[in-house]
């Protein structure tokens, strides 16, 4: 069983969600969330709320790993001071509870999860939705919570696959191959 | 009294340092020192180390109040994501520990400390050391403890200062007067 917490850091809003693959295979959403620090706190204030925050997620859904969004592509340097900044509690909340941390683009995780890396969010959330079989009055999540639901999603099926079948480097650029949740299911064959 | 922790953030080596202003009104250096993750820790671990330090040294040293640097001038995108994730453990550790925290611009700390806001290192930190009235033979502090201390000087400097006489919001470029401590210890006259 792998129950991976999925990180979309963001210093107004962190989405969270924890997926998991059952022992029998199956993927399973178990839970999702967004912190909001109060927009009228100070700037410590807020990082500590989104810090606190997913300590307490940690504590309550028990993940045996995290992954959080690596962005950096189109940030001018004043948000991506404040996108690091966010990050940082997130990973240091991560380890200090002890768990690994890894860290997937925004570019391969709609290519894995949606089939190509520029996926509109909607599509990313309504192929998150349809992967973790999402019945039809289940609450839909919003943006950044899909998103942190489809980073774990990725992040499983990464952990999952061969290491041979793998398609590189974390990050690298015009893999050969199109590599999709839909290629795992295939690859990995009947369980 | 005021006794405040300057902290120069960075991934690989965070500086930091203590000074105060006591009852009587004099400056005296209290400690300083640095903080450098192994170079071959995870990031997550070298955030960790950088964050628990910091929480170590603000028990140590009982500061009234932090001052982080404030830095975004002349980065690319990839080093502010890095320095925004090393300052944010920094301040979440100052937070932790219920300090109120401040924020300087290195420039305004070398125009208040050095006398204007392209000082050198070097002359950074022979002025703070003037300032503080270190003896000869005292250990020298290197470069990222030395602008940590020098972060602290500007702040009390800053407090201490009546408002009408501050020189404007931090980070307020081209301001009409130079600032300097020897200005502060003109205006605040005779003890």
């Amino acid at each position: 069983m792998i129950r991976m917490l999925g990180v979309d850091p963001g210093s107004r809003v962190a989405g969270w969600g924890v997926v998991e693959r059952t022992r029998q295979g199956a993927l399973r959403l178990v839970a999702w969330g967004t912190l909001r620090p109060r927009a009228d706190a100070s700037f410590p204030a807020r990082l500590r709320t989104i810090h606190e925050g997913l300590l307490e997620v940690l504590r309550a859904h028990a993940p045996t790993a995290v992954v959080v969004e690596e962005a950096f592509a189109g940030l001018n340097v004043r948000s991506a001071i404040k996108l690091g900044e966010a990050r940082a509690v997130c990973v240091l909340a991560a380890e200090l509870s002890g768990r690994p941390v890894h860290e997937l683009t925004p570019a391969l995780v709609k290519k894995v999860v949606a089939g190509h890396g520029q996926a509109s969010k909607d599509a990313v959330r309504a192929a998150v939705l349809r992967v973790l079989g999402a019945a039809a009055d289940d609450a839909v999540p919003p943006h950044d919570a899909a998103d942190a639901l489809a980073l774990a999603l990725a992040a499983i099926s990464r952990l999952d696959v061969p290491e041979a079948l793998r398609p590189g480097p974390i990050g690298r650029r015009g893999g050969r191959r199109r590599w999709t949740l839909e290629d795992i299911e295939r690859l990995r064959g009947p369980r």
